[in-house]
């Protein structure tokens, strides 16, 4: 008996870390045939982190290095936790903006404490993504609507890449939400435009492309890396004013947590905040795609955590907030990832780079970083969700450009806020309007249909029975008894309201007292309310809160039919014998 | 035919303007038999406004004659707009603590400054209201929930009433949001407690309350306001610390715009939000209760709008935020009232006694203020909903003491921050659930019914047919989408989906990208996708989306059984002949 509580508890415990560590589940069983996949996949996803994170770090207007170092622990932790095989975590374009347009209104660009201050934005974004992965939050992301997340993409992408238009050209533009503002400052300054630093960033765009094009799964932007630096290195070109990488350290991070600082979180909270939702609705929306791909599934939940857990720990070792990003995954998809054994690869690729590298880098061009940036994000303008909706949804339409609008024009933080007020009130609006149907008796039958389907239903005189397809609490309550209400107010010879309660699984408090509400309402005009089908938990909140003492036990039927056949011994009794004072509900 | 233009441009247009001023339309067929009672109850709330609105001013930190301000331009205006007979708005208790809360972070506790802000906070807190309801918004209170509410309403009702108590016992205690720290005051400070003052406050709450045991229709505050003003002057308690109302200003509000400024309304616009919505929740709930009660209806939209406006017109007045209030609500229907007429005779008293009768204050004493205060506020903590929820729903209770804890110990912003943020979480909680039902075919007939409920009803081999309770939109589409791939992944054996969407009125383009994976997902698994009952609305959307081309014409039936005949000749291929590869969807 001890002995099986002892397996039992075991067992159970096993089942606990397992959920919690899901590496531990697919190394115990790692399947052999998943090898040469994950490690193809491994080393293409690594290979493409390296330029990626070097790029991704000039959107967030960190020195180079920070994008390798988002791309080492963070990657390593959520193969760890995740439960994704194909999803490749690591910097990406607009959690990186993100970091620039938060951390830039406390410190200036670059600076020491500009650094601090992005690597704490790490741990706090991934502590609240922790703290409501643990709390079963995953179901928050529903309230972002697909139109509004889709603009605000767009919008982003566009100020992601014409942010890099100053290492293009190589002008010093000043960092600007305005998108208008920079393409002014190119306009007037377009005579001071270095040509060499052009040149190339327009050949580095050209090679990726190109190479995009004929191979997709090369890695294109490696390739371009090693040219321009070649390039630059063998012409001297940092002597005409093409800017560079310059030194860069050699070595893997080293653990510190001189980034805490109290004041500080105070005022990255709310872009905090922001990061965490827009970073995980990103990550969850590339892994759902390739889950539902590869016939698998991932938990939401655990990837919230997996995540925060990623980005806390990452940020000990000087990560940056990162993110499950589109492209990679998908080319971690491509190479043939089945298990995050393919993350692990990426980030020792990434860990040989720091090592080793590093100083390959130093007359990198930053212009090529801006190149490889530009492509990336012309990807995210979403030119067929527009079309889509064009032919198929106008107010959706109408939502997505409000957002892009906004989101160009009044900035990213201030876009973010107007797309998720429009989604929640349209999230409200929707929600608070639940399906209702009045039912009316099939002849010769005991079947109840709605009216408005079934033409050869029969209403009978003095009675009406609707049918309540939602689970009933506060948000939608309202709509429910507002329309009971003024059905009753302009059929005055209703002499019994049936409810079926069958589609309620669940009742609130709030919804408790609507239904008090109606039977007061109901008990005014002798009419008299009758439920059916009511399900056990429902059944048990009306025994608690009195409700069924107040209706009686006799105003409760399994079946509708039980119901009406009550029904019309009541309203019989008014029609025959008018109106019986004695016959009112109490 | 111009003619008949004519008239029925008249008639639209002035449809339009009973809609928008519904004072037109009560006052040009006004009922003879309503009078009476409408004189009786506006003198007797307009004898009502009198003290609370002194008392009012002081829980908002005002002097106490903008307490008479604020009950009578926004009282005029909301008897014009408001669409409730019976609502009686001016200064409440709440909105009243809101204001103190909010302006005194900005400006000293009466100072003109702070005055200013008050009279600007009105202004927006209307601009936004007004705004709100001319977009129909009515709806938005949908989501704050009972609990909630009752839970943030009890602990500020405590906040009030401890905030008063330096007027009840004579002690200079420190503003505070803390409770604590009132009572640890009052603690350390009882040995300089004013005894005078605090006879006067303590038989001021006896005299109420003994007066409305006996008489609850009589105006037992304005008589213990004589009583104790004649004790004052008579006794000349002045001379022994009695702290006294002093010189009030005669004569009516003089219109002003002075209190505008660009820079206090960004400081202003939170807590301006919070009010509004705060105000509109108080008043709609008493509009409905007393709405349903005498059997009339109300629109939430134009009472946002009448609220809106009554609160713009009264800010040009010297009003600060007002809203509709319960207790003078109920004493404004027990009295009678049956249109907005008695709200203009109440707003007549108020003038009245602005014109002629504040000279008559001065010798009010403080004190007695505060008892009012004190009698108000007790019956807003809601222990009668505690009770209800500590039988019937546990949960919800929960939520109602996360509330009431967090408003009483963080304050009264960050309760409300909280309480708005947990509805909201339950709220989508709530909303991202809709109610699915597999179904199954009574034996020898064409009727399906959900499994669960029909132990009778038969599942045909390899077919699944799914009914939708409710519209979809990104908000649900994701559980729906969810529940099917799970069901997919776990019945590897199904060969046709049949999904009954009779009950989806409405579909967005969230909700069809769902369609779409959905599709993908089925035909990569050679499942067939049927749909019944699909209504025009969402029929169109399928066309224009190109979902209709892909699923083809016949995958589109009108009744489930016709969808299920078609599915038993699909099925039956398969499980006659095994698989049959070119009768997979495309």
């Amino acid at each position: 008996m001890f002995f099986q509580t002892n397996i039992l508890t075991v067992t159970v415990l096993s089942y606990m870390l397992i959920k919690f560590i899901p590496a531990i589940g697919w190394l115990r069983n790692y399947p052999r045939e998943h090898l040469s996949g994950d490690l193809n996949a491994g080393v293409t996803v690594g290979i493409m982190l390296i330029p990626q994170g070097l790029a991704y770090a000039l959107i967030a207007g960190l020195p180079p290095i920070y994008g390798l170092y988002a791309a080492l622990v963070p990657v390593l932790i959520y193969a760890l936790f995740g439960t994704s095989g194909q999803l490749a975590v690591g910097p990406v374009a607009m959690v990186s903006l993100l970091v620039a347009t938060g951390v830039s209104d406390f410190a200036p660009s670059g600076s020491a404490e500009y650094i601090q201050m992005a690597i704490l934005l790490a741990f706090l974004v991934g502590l609240i993504q922790f703290l409501l992965g643990i709390l079963r939050f995953g179901f928050i992301t529903n309230f972002l609507s697909h139109p509004v997340l889709s603009g605000f993409t767009s919008a982003a992408a566009l100020v992601i890449g014409l942010n890099q238009l100053k290492h293009l050209v190589g002008l010093p533009i000043p960092r600007s939400g305005g998108v208008f503002e920079i393409l002014k400052y190119v306009a007037v300054h377009v005579a001071q435009i270095q040509i060499p630093t052009l040149v190339i960033g327009l050949a580095g765009i050209a090679i990726i492309l190109i190479l995009r094009r004929l191979t997709p799964r090369f890695p294109g932007a490696l390739i371009a890396v090693i040219v321009a630096t070649l390039a630059v290195w063998t012409m001297e070109l940092e002597g005409v004013g093409v800017a560079i990488v310059g030194s860069v350290p050699v070595g893997l991070p080293v653990p510190s947590i001189s980034f805490f600082s109290v004041n500080a979180i105070r005022e990255l909270l709310p872009i905090a905040l922001a990061i965490s939702l827009v970073g995980f609705m990103e990550s969850i929306a590339v892994a759902k795609a390739f889950a539902s791909k590869n016939r698998t599934t991932i938990n939401p939940s655990q990837e919230l955590t997996a995540l925060g857990l990623a980005n806390m720990a990452g940020s000990l070792f000087h990560s940056y907030p990162t993110t499950g990003g589109f492209s990679r995954s998908a080319v971690n998809d491509q190479a043939g990832a089945k298990t995050p054994l393919a993350s692990l690869v990426s980030a020792g690729i990434v860990g040989l780079t720091l090592l080793f590298l590093t100083p390959l880098f130093h007359f990198l061009p930053k212009a090529l970083l801006a190149s490889i940036v530009m492509v990336a994000v012309v990807g995210l303008v979403d030119v067929r969700e527009i079309r889509f909706l064009w032919r198929s949804n106008r107010s959706d339409l109408a939502l997505l450009a409000l957002t892009f609008v906004s989101t160009l024009v009044l900035g990213i933080e201030k876009g973010i806020l107007i797309g998720v007020a429009s989604s929640v009130l349209t999230f409200i609006y929707q929600a608070s309007r639940p399906h209702m149907a009045r039912l009316g008796r099939i002849d010769g039958s005991d079947v109840y249909r709605n009216i408005e389907r079934y033409s050869e239903a029969h209403i009978d005189r003095g009675i009406a029975i609707f049918r309540i397809d939602a689970s009933l609490f506060f948000g939608n309550v309202e709509f429910v008894r507002d329309a009971l209400s003024d059905f009753l107010d302009s059929n005055d010879t209703t002499k019994v309201l049936i409810l079926d309660l069958y589609p309620v699984n669940r009742i609130d408090s709030s919804a408790q007292h609507a239904m008090f509400d109606l039977h007061r309402k109901l008990s005014d005009g002798n009419v008299h309310l009758l439920l059916s089908g009511v399900k056990g938990p429902v059944r048990d909140a009306f025994e608690n809160s009195g409700l069924s003492t107040l209706l009686g036990e006799d105003a409760f039927f399994l079946r509708i039919d039980d119901a009406n056949q009550r029904a019309l011994a009541i309203a019989g009794s008014y029609l025959d014998d008018g109106p019986a004072e004695d016959n009112s509900a109490s």
